[in-house]
C-alpha cells in the first residue's frame, strides 16, 4: 500500500529530474520527516536521507536517534565513536550530488575529502519544491495550528493590563501553547512601546506604560506544523501618530492579502503592501520583507519578498507581515498566515485586526 | 587599549598558523561573539566574521542584525534583497580558506560557485582551540551559571511530589532559570520511570509513580555561558536493582572525576567511568559518551568520549555524565560540569549526589 511518504517521494523524484539531480542527500530534520515520518533533531550528530533516481532510499543516523527499519528503506546506524560519514561515503554515487542547504559544512567538507569524485550542488530545491505545495494532511495541520494561535493571542491580549511585564507575557503565551499541545517554547516576541521598533527585540522586564504599542508575535510548532501570527494593540491610549501608523500597516496587510491568488508573482504581494506604506511616507521604516513561507519550519520556501521569483500556486502557505518601526517610539506589525487556494486565498488567522485599545 | 577580544584574536591567529590556515570565515553565533562581543542569532540569514593572517578583521551581516562599526574591524551589511555572499566573495583571498564547521552548506556551495579559486578546509579548529581553553572571564561566567543550576535543581527536586507531571516540572525549571537571569528555555529533560531509559525523552504528561527514577537534566545559557547538570532521584522508594544501578552510576561519575587533571588523555576519563559500569555488568546500557565540552555552546569541544584525542589542559570545561538505561524500567544519569585546573579539577556543580528518596 502506498503511503503519504511514497507520494511525496514520487513528487521529489520529479523535481530532481527537473533540476538535473540524480541523487540528493536530505539532511534537515523537517525534510527527513516530510519524506520518512521520522522526526529527529540530530543536534551536532549526523542525520541524512539519501534518495536517488533508481528509487534507492537510505536513512543514516546515530544510534541514539532510535531509528527503526521500514519497508523500502535501507538503514545505516553509526555510534558516537564512528566516523558519521562512514556509510554515506560508501553509498553515494560519483558525480553531481545534491546537498541540503542547511547541512553543516563540516559534513560536506568531510564528504568531499573522502569522495573527491563527488561534486556538490545545492540540492534542497526538489524537496523544497514539494514541501512548498502543501498536501491535504499538511493544510489541515496548518489550519489547526492557526486556530490554536488565535486563541492563545486572545488570552495574551486579555492579559495586557496594568503591571504587565514583557517576559511574563511571553511565558504566558508559551504556557498556553503547551496546554494546547505545542512542544517546547521557541521564544515568543512581546514588545512594549519603543522596544517594538526592533523587529527582533527579546522580551525583558519592561513594564507596559500608557500609550505603548504592544506587539505580540507568537509562533510555535504544534507537532509538527507551525503557526505564526502578529497582532499589535495599544495600552490605554494611542497617539494620533500611532493610529496613523497602525492604520497604514493594517491597510498594507489587507492590500497584500487582496492580491494573493494563483498565477501572480509573489513579489507583487510585497509590492502591494510596500506601496501602501510608501505612500503614507513610511517606506524606509518597513525594513524587512513581507513574509516567509511556513510549514514544518517557521521560515521555509516560498520566498515572500520583493525579489521573489516564485509564482503563487494553490497549496502554498506563507506569512504576510508588513510593519512600521519608529526607533525610540513604537513598532506596529500585523501578520497573518495565508494559504493560496484555487481561486484566491484563505487567511488562516481569524483574530481581528481592527485597532484595539486594551487595559 | 587592548580588549579581551584582541587577546582572543591573537590566540586564534596562533592556532591558524599551526593549522596552516591564512584566512578563516567564522560563522557560528557563539564564535562570532567570542571574537567580537556581538551576539547575533542569524536564523536563516548570513553572519560571518573574516580573519586573516595580515590581521584583517571583517564582519558581514544582514541589516536586521543592527551591527555597529567598531575600531579595527570592517563592517559590510547586506539586506534581505541582496546576495548575502556579495561582500564575502569580494574580500576572501584565493587559495585555502578555513570554513566554520556549522556554516550551512548553501553558503559554502555559493561561495565555491562564485570563487572557484578558493579551496574549502575545515576551519573551526583555531577558534575551537581558543574557546576550549577558557579565560578568566569565561570561567567566572561558567561558575556563576552552575551556581544557579544548583539552586534550580534544588527547587525542582523539592517539587517532585504526589501528582507531579513531567511537563510541569520542566516548565518550573525554565521559570526558575528565567527568574535567575537566563534567556529563553531550551527544552529541559524531565523523565519519570521507564521514560528515563531514553536519554533524549521529551517531557510529556506522565505523572510520577512510586518507585520511579526521576531524571532531571537541566541546562540553559545564562547569557551567554551554559550550565548543564543531571541529577536522578527516586520517588518514595527505590528497588534493589534501582539502588544498584544508581550506586554504579555514582561510582562511575566519581571515578571519572577522580582522574581528571592536566596532561591526561581525555579518553581515560570515559574509560574510568565505563570500567566501573562494565564491571557491574551494565556496559551495554551505558550507550553514549561520557560527556561534552561546554561554554558558549551546550555542546562544544573538547570531545569527551572514548575516542577523544584531546589531552586535558587547565581551562577546559566539560560534562561528566555516565548513565545506565534499562528499557521499560528506569534510567539513571548523574552529570556534573568540571573545570580542569592546574593540579586537578574543580567540579562546578555542588548539588549532592547521594541517593535520594523524595516525595
Amino acid at each position: 500500500m502506498s503511503t503519504v511518504y511514497d507520494a511525496r517521494i514520487e513528487r521529489v523524484l520529479g523535481y530532481m529530474a527537473q533540476e538535473g539531480l540524480s541523487q540528493i542527500l536530505v539532511t534537515s530534520t523537517a525534510s527527513v520527516y516530510y519524506l520518512t515520518g521520522v522526526w529527529v533533531d540530530p543536534m551536532e550528530r549526523m542525520l541524512a536521507f539519501y534518495l536517488d533516481d533508481s528509487g534507492r532510499r537510505v536513512l543514516f543516523g546515530n544510534e541514539l536517534f532510535g531509528l527503526q527499519p521500514a519497508p523500502g528503506r535501507e538503514l545505516f546506524v553509526h555510534t558516537d565513536s564512528d566516523d558519521p560519514l562512514r556509510d554515506v561515503v560508501r553509498i553515494v554515487r560519483p558525480g553531481k550530488i545534491g546537498i541540503d542547504k542547511a547541512w553543516p559544512s563540516r559534513f560536506l567538507i568531510s564528504l568531499l575529502g573522502q569522495r573527491p569524485d563527488c561534486t556538490p550542488a545545492l540540492g534542497s530545491a526538489p524537496v523544497d519544491n514539494a514541501r512548498m505545495r502543501k498536501d491535504a494532511e499538511e493544510i489541515e495541520a496548518l489550519r489547526r495550528a492557526s486556530r490554536i494561535n488565535d486563541s492563545v493571542a486572545a488570552a495574551a491580549i486579555e492579559a495586557v493590563r496594568e503591571g504587565a511585564v514583557e517576559s511574563q507575557l511571553a511565558a504566558l503565551v508559551e504556557e498556553k501553547f503547551r496546554e494546547a499541545g505545542a512542544g517546547r517554547g521557541h521564544g515568543q516576541l512581546v514588545c512594549f512601546g519603543a522596544n517594538g521598533a526592533d523587529p527582533h527585540h527579546e522580551p525583558n522586564q519592561s513594564v507596559v506604560r500608557e500609550g505603548d504599542s504592544v506587539v505580540l508575535d507568537i509562533f510555535i510548532p504544534i507537532p509538527y506544523y507551525w503557526c505564526d501570527m502578529t497582532r499589535t494593540v495599544f495600552f490605554r491610549s494611542a497617539s494620533d501618530e500611532a493610529r496613523r501608523v497602525y492604520e497604514t500597516v493594517r491597510a498594507a496587510n489587507l492590500a497584500a492579502e487582496a492580491v494573493i491568488r494563483p498565477g501572480v508573482p509573489m513579489r507583487e504581494f510585497d509590492r502591494a503592501a510596500r506601496e501602501v506604506i510608501e505612500k503614507a511616507g513610511y517606506g524606509p521604516q518597513f525594513n524587512h520583507r513581507l513574509g516567509h513561507g511556513i510549514g514544518l519550519e517557521c521560515h521555509e520556501p516560498p520566498d515572500n519578498s520583493s525579489v521573489s521569483e516564485v509564482i503563487a500556486e494553490p497549496g502554498m502557505v506563507f506569512s504576510v507581515e508588513p510593519g512600521i518601526y519608529l526607533p525610540g517610539k513604537l513598532g506596529v506589525r500585523i501578520e497573518d498566515l495565508v494559504l493560496v487556494t484555487e481561486t484566491g486565498c484563505e487567511v488562516l488567522n481569524r483574530y481581528p485586526k481592527e485597532l484595539q485599545i486594551v487595559g
